[in-house]
């Protein structure tokens, strides 16, 4: 069985592991996101102490926005991003410089989706989404066996989305405002809104919860008319509030009307289309495991 | 040089083609959308008479919703549509049984993005997207070189977008009435928004086309970050209004508001990203061609 080392690189954390190729996670590591000159040795310290068990292919699934094209000279980059120490940083080359093996590079939410068609929910589907509704709401996303790239890749957390009329909140994206769906429905949203430091303290009643999933369940209906996907998976702190995803199906029933003909869709078989990330939590690192695995294979 | 058979099956009218492997027309069809029995015959006649230049593939760019999936027991069939004669019926099927042939089948609008890649804007590229502005609003796609499917395929024209506070039209979609784009912004709408029979008699300075290239630079700017397109190629009857696509361009820019890093939407080069069809109003039947031509290297 092989061994990889797998790194979900967050804006606070790095999640870091050694990880078998059947997914599991046999150690762990977590490092505060400083200064690349302070993070990344600690990681590298990290894989070079498995003697016992030598990683034979490394994935990283990173914050970005990214360069992930592989033909580009900047490949391997985190690019505008507004964390300063981390502009322009060559990730994968910080990596190569010190493992000769092969490396596999993706966005946290990319990642997470691998991890998902490799080990969890979409095991044996070729089309599908993964979301993850936090601190921001990013979308990764694989269709007809390739995960989600082009011109750069998605940023669906910011489609544009119409405010309910009885909502007036200003947003908190700075970009888009309150038009976009990471303005209005993002965990900071709901914070700054309802003047609450923690969802908890919102109960299962308040509007908060019926405001939340109409928000989520406009972007969900986009998706799903955008890609056609054959599953949906929707994870991230927010969503750790169970009752909100049955609120956002009914409200993705109601938004699309029976407009697209799919027994997955009008019937409650809703309820194994728009579902949680079978790795829980794990979806990220168990997804840079994944794409370290692709990249060997690849190889 | 092979020939290949090339049907573009909308609403109203089939339009056939005998076509070659370049893209090149050679001999075209208009039959009118009749009941499948008057309709099918008439295009199995035009195929078959070419005996000098017997054709070595069939390429069908259908009006849908389709069965598109090749591993269902239905794969070929028109399926929920509301014209109840072709409901249920199998196109695919209809030529297999008076050609032993490959056959190529998709929507319209990935048929005519697959005449756009062969031939067209989107030479050498893997990831794009091309709209159709007219009766309806259709989008077809390729992710890194594979046409959009999933649970069943794309359906973007009906995208839930703000409307505008200035505007109460009621909108025309039977499904989302004024939520959709479809509702908001296809040509029927226009019509009967401004209660006009041709959309010429709206001056260039109407606001109504303001409002118009509103609703599809919201579109756009959701696609684009949805898909994240390496170009996107836009056409239809609505959009032969040139001075539109200059204000899809600006309103792009406007609603993205720099948040998407690529010289191609912040900057003037916007000009070649978003553009018109290639192939004009023959990325369709050409489509069909290129759609037969793919069937035949399948093979």
């Amino acid at each position: 069985m092989n061994y990889f080392g797998a790194i979900e690189a967050g804006g606070t954390k790095f999640a870091c592991a050694i990880g078998k190729e059947n997914g599991e996670i046999i150690k762990k590591l977590i490092v505060p996101t400083d200064k690349p000159e302070v993070t990344i040795p600690q990681i590298i310290d990290f894989f070079k102490k498995e003697k016992a068990t030598p990683i034979c292919g490394i994935g990283i699934a990173c914050f970005g926005p990214l360069d992930v094209n592989e033909k580009s000279l900047t490949y391997g980059e985190i690019t505008t991003t507004p964390k300063l120490a981390w502009k322009n940083f060559n990730i994968v080359k910080a990596f190569k410089k010190h493992f000769d093996l092969p490396i596999g590079f993706d966005t946290d939410v990319n990642g997470a989706a691998l991890g998902e068609h490799f080990y969890g929910a979409a095991k044996g589907l070729d089309t599908f989404i993964y979301v993850t509704v936090g601190t921001g709401i990013g979308v990764g996303g694989m269709v007809r066996g390739n995960l989600m790239h082009g011109l750069i890749h998605p940023e669906m957390g910011h489609i544009i989305i119409p405010q309910r009329k009885d909502d007036d909140f200003i947003g908190v994206c700075p970009y888009h405002k309150n038009n976009c769906l990471e303005g209005l429905a993002s965990g900071p949203s709901m914070h700054k809104r309802w003047k609450v430091d923690k969802l908890s303290t919102l109960e299962m009643s308040h509007i908060a919860w019926d405001l939340e999933a109409y928000y989520l369940a406009i972007a969900i209906a986009n998706w799903i008319m955008c890609i056609s996907p054959q599953i949906v998976i929707i994870g991230g702190g927010v969503m750790h509030y169970e009752h909100l995803l049955f609120k956002i199906r009914k409200d993705v029933q109601k938004i699309l009307n029976g407009y697209l003909h799919s027994e997955k869709i009008v019937t409650d078989k809703i309820n194994d289309y728009i579902v949680k990330p079978f790795l829980k939590d794990n979806s990220g690192i168990t997804g840079a495991i994944a794409l370290a695995k692709k990249a060997l294979r690849q190889n």
